[in-house]
């Protein structure tokens, strides 16, 4: 029994040292026949950053109802957190919410207060709410809103599954309003050094510390300047004292190369 | 006997007549950190596009190895082609050809012919083959190599499964040399249209005629121009008759609106 309660508190406190995780899923066609760059994977990799989500994975789909249902219910059991992007406008193409709900085996229904929400910011603007806007306050059942302080028309949280707008500037709007709500794991942190030399002539190096710090991750990313072969060295680890540890010996190996400035 | 000999002619058409399809695998710890923007995916995305080979879905993924046997081993099955990005390199952390010789139950080897290559390059630069460097040559047995004409380090193919550097100028020149070999479609043609109109106002004209024309996927995204709302209405098929009726269709809805020019 000892040896059985040692274990159990062993895996609650591994459970409780382990950060969050986290998976995105973009949503539409324009992603991958080319027409758009998808930006929304970067900034929300970046703000799940710096609140210690773990970003797993990414994933572009196309609007396609059965592609969202099997990728929604394999992901929202794997990762604490899911996003997706895009589709939940007011057009024949946004077809986001209605799978979303099918994957979780619930109805849309008419949200009555996003209902009236719209209503009144189309008539402050003398337009009425015709039924493609209407569209928009559709909600699966029992879904939290997720309110959208710019054009209104709310994305929702089923469980564990964030569903927002695909355009950058409503989906920022919407996920610094989520992000508060998050569990907040330890942040990871990063150093980086750009050096001038050729990742293969430090590959040695680099991996000597990165042995010797299995906590850190240590990222090698050439790159070219005026033609001079460079590399950018990034170390991440929420240690922040290992990390400033293996930061201060890579400097150390590298004091014989320039650094970019 | 006569009626399955029917169907399985129209199966043999259908088949002939579907574009190959794909997936892209991002394999890069740097993308899902926020550090890097992926803007590969984009570009294989349009390059695809040209020869008729169908983007069904795109993946970024850690450098977790499992992940990586995992990921290739899932689609592999499932796309004509599968194309990864990243982790092909002489450092510590690259690790993409070591995961895909696993997936395929390979071992890896010194291909002789890249490390002469390679040992000839270096040797041009006055510079040697050192470790890190002869880890480049290291391919699953029996892989095809895709030629890398800017830093000689080869990608490779194997059966269905092509992988390629991450650094995008020389993914690109890698890419451009798979093209001409991979199975051509239709090309899946588009035509835009961007209107000074929000798209909650055209979605019942955008409707009407998506209905008419399944053969045709429209996609319509907002966007703002001087704080006007606007809409890129996109058509898109590889039935080209029908493309531009439904095209011309769509403008004649939009006569009274104007476009952005």
């Amino acid at each position: 029994v000892r040896l059985f309660l040692a274990a159990a508190l062993l895996l609650i406190n591994i459970n409780i040292m382990q950060n969050p995780t986290a998976a995105i899923i973009i949503i539409g066609d324009e992603v991958l026949s080319g027409r758009t760059l998808d930006t929304n994977t970067q900034y929300i990799a970046k703000k799940l950053s710096e609140i210690g989500v773990d970003l797993i994975e990414a994933r572009v789909i196309p609007d396609n109802r059965q592609m969202i249902i099997d990728t929604i219910y394999e992901l929202k059991t794997k990762y604490t957190y899911i996003f997706t992007t895009g589709g939940i406008g007011p057009t024949h193409d946004d077809i986001t919410s209605e799978a979303v709900a099918a994957a979780f085996n619930l109805p849309l229904e008419l949200h009555k207060e996003s209902f009236e929400a719209l209503k009144e910011s189309y008539a402050s603007r003398n337009q009425v709410l015709n039924k493609a806007r209407e569209k928009m306050a559709y909600i699966p059942k029992d879904a939290a809103l997720i309110p959208n302080p710019i054009s209104i028309a709310p994305g929702f949280r089923l469980d564990n599954v964030y569903v927002m707008a695909g355009v950058p500037y409503i989906m920022e709007a919407m996920l610094n309003q989520i992000l508060p709500l998050l569990k907040h794991g330890k942040q990871v942190k990063s150093k980086t050094i750009d050096v001038i030399i050729g990742e293969s002539l430090i590959a040695a190096d680099l991996e000597s510390i990165q042995n010797k710090y299995p906590e850190i991750k240590i990222g090698s990313y050439p790159f070219k300047l005026e033609s001079q072969y460079c590399t950018s060295v990034v170390l991440r680890s929420s240690n922040y004292e290992k990390l400033d540890q293996a930061y201060t010996e890579l400097l150390k190996l590298f004091e014989n190369y320039s650094q970019v400035s």
